[in-house]
């Protein structure tokens, strides 16, 4: 059976940490598909067809990663290709407390479901998507904690705020 | 002196883990009230009178549980119905710390209340209430989540959103 | 039914933290036994009997409180005294793993009981036993964090290393 | 080289345990900058001239304390000013990660900063602004968690919701 | 490549929550090698060859899954056996930190390899060695907390306190 | 007033994380002394007089920094040497609650002393003492944690098990 795992979020924008982590999983699985969830009701700073640009242009070479948004319970994405595993990364205590429940209610409602978890690595552990915003808002350099490939002023002639 | 507790919270909505802290604590008290908080700014799921009346029904046979609204300090709620406990439950340590700066707080400006935490059963961990409303945004069955007396759908006529 | 509740602990010593806890609990319960520990493999600081000497003491004028010795699992001391509710204090987060695993593995074990949990006072959160012994252990003044009416000196006449 | 200590924060209101970090620290620098960081998308109980007004209230016979605002990174409030030290205050376990990532990030950008924590006492362990602007908002007395020195009616008076 | 993951530790019993998180993980590898942790200072409950005939009997029928003892580094026995994953399962946020810090030493150590994390269930939340042990020495029935097919019986008689 | 901190520990050994807090902390201070614990009931893989001789060799060059032993409370150390400043390293949240709960009797006890916290570097974050022992106690490479200047090979001649 194909080994598929989804590595659900918002990723505004994906982080150098996001970038490890999928990395890091890649030989574990035949397929890792990033799922860029949708949340109409949540305000972005990287438009939604930004954020799935930077990461098809971040993994082009790697076909055995694919991108793709979804607005739904991710555990409705999963049965629909047929993955059986979640992928996420963890940083912190407080992040395992708040995966843990996500993760246990997932395998409650869909037990065919693990959630795999790998641990950042230490110098990516304070970097978030929230913080490299922040960095962004106020015109900072924010390259430091972003995937080398990427030239965030690509994505940022996005930005619509 | 009559023992009353007070189980104060927003309920968007009352869940599995809810209804399991009321019933275990009731031996413990006299008189247990729901103490629906209102809070003007906030943004629900549920409106205040599907809460209210999703709780009463359940509670329908327990003389010893009533349900009120509140809009206020929890304390003042607490000083007018001569109740000198409130009751919460715990379920991670991310709670623990949020649940022990109120009550520590309630304490300080009223001496004579004690807050008393019993533990979420294990299976109740991972539930709570926003996770449930995530799932019935997104029409999944939230069933597993909820009391076994309730069907949602009886209060989802009055969803606003 | 008689609302007993059972507090176990080693109490080498018995704190100020520990003795605000019982106090507090006192209302809610028709008795509280205070069920000393022993543990043949450990080494105390206070022999035993200092430990039971010192806390009969401290509650000599409070008859709903009792102290007993008890060498087994907590669960099988509440069931000799038929008592359904263990009351623990909760200082931090760390303590609130600790705690969470014992009720619910105790739970699990046997269902009628209940762990029920006070919180410190916020200005005896960093007062625990070790660290008490530890200034006693160095010949230091470790009254602030003791019962106010207890005189340790009384009690280290006992001590046996 | 002069030791220069800022104290960023958004103070909505500035509490007596901001007040005990900023006095503990003072013998350790030559001068602490509290600055009122500005956020345009934020809404705050009270208007900045308020929070600027109380801080410069309270600190008037301190000649090494100033008080500050700035829109953007706090490094680059950093660098304007000279200073070399970020002062913050601990309280709990959830707080020193939060800190942790922020604290890590800004070392990551501008390597000679250093974050120096103090802790709260314990007695103002549950205190925050958040708890202290849901008392004002229900008209409840919150003087037990302001400074002394100050009255909160003479700031409330700025109060625009 | 072969998948091989090793799961480390000292199994003093083997638990239920242990054989969850090794047949969770199965499908994930195409070996899971058991070490049986060797720590001649460490005084154990169950004897080396009870621990070892627990866990071979329990997973006799599983061709995937293997039992090792090992004395040493667990990157050293990775190296030796070509594995590339260590397996390990999460209860709590205390668990998590230390988890932590020593996958995150072994990475950089060793940097091919990855520790793969997966959750307990809620139901094992609460359950560990530990905790077995103390169940077992004070002859209560901990049978809730160990696999179903084992009859721990048959590996107390090996017990050598 | 000359500013003085304290930086207690066991130090066995002293690692690449002490060695960073200690030069990080240094320009904050007059003088730092290294207090090393004496505590006859715990053993040590390392002997006091190399951990002393290893800190010693570590900061030979630097006047402002001393070693000293000491069998006693931290509290009454800086007091026979003038210090009003406890220097300490966190990590962890874990490390948080137990350093919280030392440094608040620290202050209880003698409230004229500060404890001030650096954080550990993120790469530091999962390197403490007990985890190079292990690494040396099997023979392996422990030099990506020890400070570069130190060679351990040294010190450890001076082992005695």
């Amino acid at each position: 059976m194909e080994k598929i795992a989804i590595f659900p979020g918002s990723f505004d924008p994906f982080t150098i940490g996001h970038e490890s982590i999928v990395m890091r999983a890649l030989p574990l699985f035949d397929k890792i598909i990033v799922m860029l969830g949708l949340n109409h009701s949540k305000k972005y700073f990287f438009p939604i067809e930004a954020r799935q640009q930077m990461i098809e242009d971040l993994f082009h070479d790697e076909p055995k990663i694919k991108v793709e948004t979804h607005n739904g319970l991710t555990i409705d994405f999963c049965k629909k290709h047929g993955a059986t595993y979640i992928l996420r990364g963890l940083r912190t205590a407080a992040d395992f407390e708040y995966e843990r429940a996500i993760a246990q209610v997932n395998k409650k409602m869909h037990p065919a479901i693990e959630t795999v978890f790998l641990l950042t690595m230490p110098e990516h552990t304070p970097v978030n998507s929230s913080v490299v915003r922040d960095i962004l808002l106020h015109r900072g350099d924010a390259s430091l904690f972003l995937p080398l490939k990427l030239d965030i002023k690509n994505y940022l002639r996005y930005e619509n705020e």
